[in-house]
């Protein structure tokens, strides 16, 4: 007499949410230094100081009222033109307060972007492996959701597949990077064939097909910048949360912007704030809205994060794991030692080492890394990676 | 190519916004004080002290990361506990964490819990006068909307009615007591009545019917308290914001209280647990959950919407108006001194008062007056409240 599907929403949590629970269990039981948790993506860093700072200063010196009001829907006037101007200084777009929409983070950015392009009988694609909630958002938009493969070896786009995959229905495609999990970041040249072939399928059918462009680990990149989407292709919204770049995930705070390149973006914009409004989104917190111009631009000490990756890195392969080398995010996407990525994780688990099997993510025969933990829990989980691979006979 | 549904949603503003906006134009061309804005329910008074003082002692004192770090995703476990400990000391219940899901506001409460109730034929009730956006969510969550006009005359529940409405299809039925637009508290007996009849219909269908509680006006109630629904009825939900109550609409903070008298609380949590994560509500903002437990109990200094209360009530009937003298939140629905209420309200606009018509609200021929403003704006009005009556020879 409940709906079906949110209960089993409700029930089954996800994979990933699993593991880190077992990780708690299993932390009360043999201390927590024992137990190598990479399951969450969890900010480790603290926020910049400018963070705390900001939110300080708004509390001794504005208005309360003012403050802690409503805003408008679409989001506080300053923030939103701080933000344009952020990206058109960096990116050279024409971005402004009128095509930026400010959302409670990430997930809702995409499901309310996903409200507002999603009509009856599309398709949305994924590029695998890809983040499992974008299953439950783009179906519960109403889309029906397609998968087209990464290219095996780099994860980079697989141009036959993509080609193959579009058809008339197809609204949208999800790009994520850098990426959840593979930490691979979109090559120039990726993306360059990415813009045609959606370009071409544009003509051929006649009609927009969007990309999805969500962002949140866009300044987590080492060494070079990923390449930003909208200036190769014109029908792209942007989805960002500052959960990544600042280490709030808890804030919700994020935006959409919907590029002034888009046909109709006018429109579309309207369409985003109906989305929100359906969905149950007033407005997004107000005193964080107002934190954010001061943050633009700025990040958490992501040097840890560097770290880590190069640390892990080394040593993995040194071991004999097999790694695509990750660009961004704080993800590394390693070959398992059998095809069964949940037996191989099992293994590992009799070593402590919490790890996520890919088939959350529409690949088989991976294990995601979250290496956004402190860098002593890596050098502690270091003989445990490495008893592992004796297991298999890697060493 | 883009969901005409939500563009429509995004392009239409509310009626209210509508006026608040012009009303922004107007104190713009002839002066803030001189124009007498009574169209939106957004709090004039301060925060009380304990919320931003929490806010400061978190950020000198907790670990930022914990901060503002992700809850999982029903909420920070504390900030459940305190509120589950609050009801069940205020209102005798049982409630506690585990029956308490924290969301994004009201709006939000309502959404996740109209999508995690609603199934494919089923019909949402609501009384007439209703907050328009019951309409945007329900349709939204895919149920058929079923107006049910209250008793003319005080607002209080039209048995017959409601009887000849419930029909098989009933899922739910949204109850706002406190009222937004009339200002109305549902008396015992209506409550009683209510929960009779629900009960009787369950027993006849065979099937549970709920009340949806939305009551972000709990705490806004003069002399006596509102009777806690929860009490009444088994099988309700009740939808919470701090937004009124703490003055803080624009934080997004609120929890939904799914009660354990429901038939299989346990599940319907799972699916309000599921709800909120289709939509994308991933947790309530971090920093805000925290502030929540000191908060519980207190509110803004509500003797100001007191004092507007009386005040306005006593001139506007020493004028001829009528009204329901209003019990609780801030609104006062008067009755418009023509059929039509929008022409009513354009008579108004001719002497600066900007009050909304009560079309927005599922009834026809009164207007809705928020007296949250400052005291002094409604004694600048008054002589234009007599103007106007004198315009329809009432004085």
């Amino acid at each position: 007499m409940i709906s079906e599907k949110m209960l089993a929403l409700g029930k089954k949590s996800s994979a990933i949410r699993a593991i880190f629970e077992y990780g708690k269990k299993r932390k009360a039981e043999i201390g927590e230094e024992n137990v190598f948790d990479f399951s969450l993506g969890n900010p480790s860093v603290c926020p910049p100081p400018v963070v705390n700072e900001t939110i300080k200063k708004l509390i001794e010196e504005a208005d309360p009222i003012d403050l802690h009001g409503y805003t408008s829907a679409p989001g506080d006037m300053d923030t939103r033109s701080a933000i344009g101007a952020y990206l058109a200084r960096t990116y050279g777009t024409d971005d402004t307060a009128e095509n930026i929409y400010m959302t409670v983070g990430a997930a809702a950015s995409l499901t309310i972007t996903l409200g507002a392009l999603v009509c009856k009988g599309d398709e949305v694609i994924v590029l695998a492996p890809y983040f499992p909630e974008y299953r439950v958002f783009a179906e519960h938009a109403g889309a029906k959701l397609c998968e087209v493969p990464c290219r095996a070896g780099d994860f980079q786009l697989d141009t036959q597949a993509l080609s193959a995959a579009v058809n008339e229905h197809t609204k949208a495609i999800i790009v994520n990077s850098p990426n959840n999990p593979t930490g691979v970041v979109l090559s120039q040249e990726s993306v360059k064939s990415l813009a045609q072939i959606l370009s071409e399928k544009e003509k051929e059918y006649g009609h927009p097909i969007y990309i999805i462009s969500d962002e949140p680990y866009r300044e987590l990149v080492y060494g070079g910048e990923a390449p930003y989407i909208p200036n190769y292709y014109n029908n792209t919204v942007s989805c960002y949360s500052f959960s990544k770049s600042l280490s709030l995930p808890g804030e919700r705070i994020g935006y959409i912007c919907v590029s002034k390149r888009c046909v109709d973006w006018r429109e579309l914009f309207f369409a985003v704030c109906g989305a929100g409004r359906a969905l149950g989104f007033v407005c997004a917190p107000s005193l964080m809205q107002k934190v954010v111009p001061a943050c633009l631009g700025k990040t958490a000490d992501t040097s840890i994060y560097d770290t880590n990756r190069k640390l892990l890195y080394n040593e993995l392969t040194r071991y004999g794991y097999e790694c695509v080398y990750p660009d961004g995010a704080f993800y590394m996407f390693v070959k398992a030692f059998e095809d069964d990525a949940g037996a191989f994780c099992e293994k590992a688990k009799e070593h402590e080492l919490l790890l996520v099997p890919s088939d959350s993510f529409g690949v088989a025969g991976y294990v995601r890394i979250s290496y956004c933990v402190k860098t002593e829990q890596i050098e502690r989980a270091l003989p445990a990676f490495c008893a592992l691979a004796k297991d298999y006979g890697k060493i």
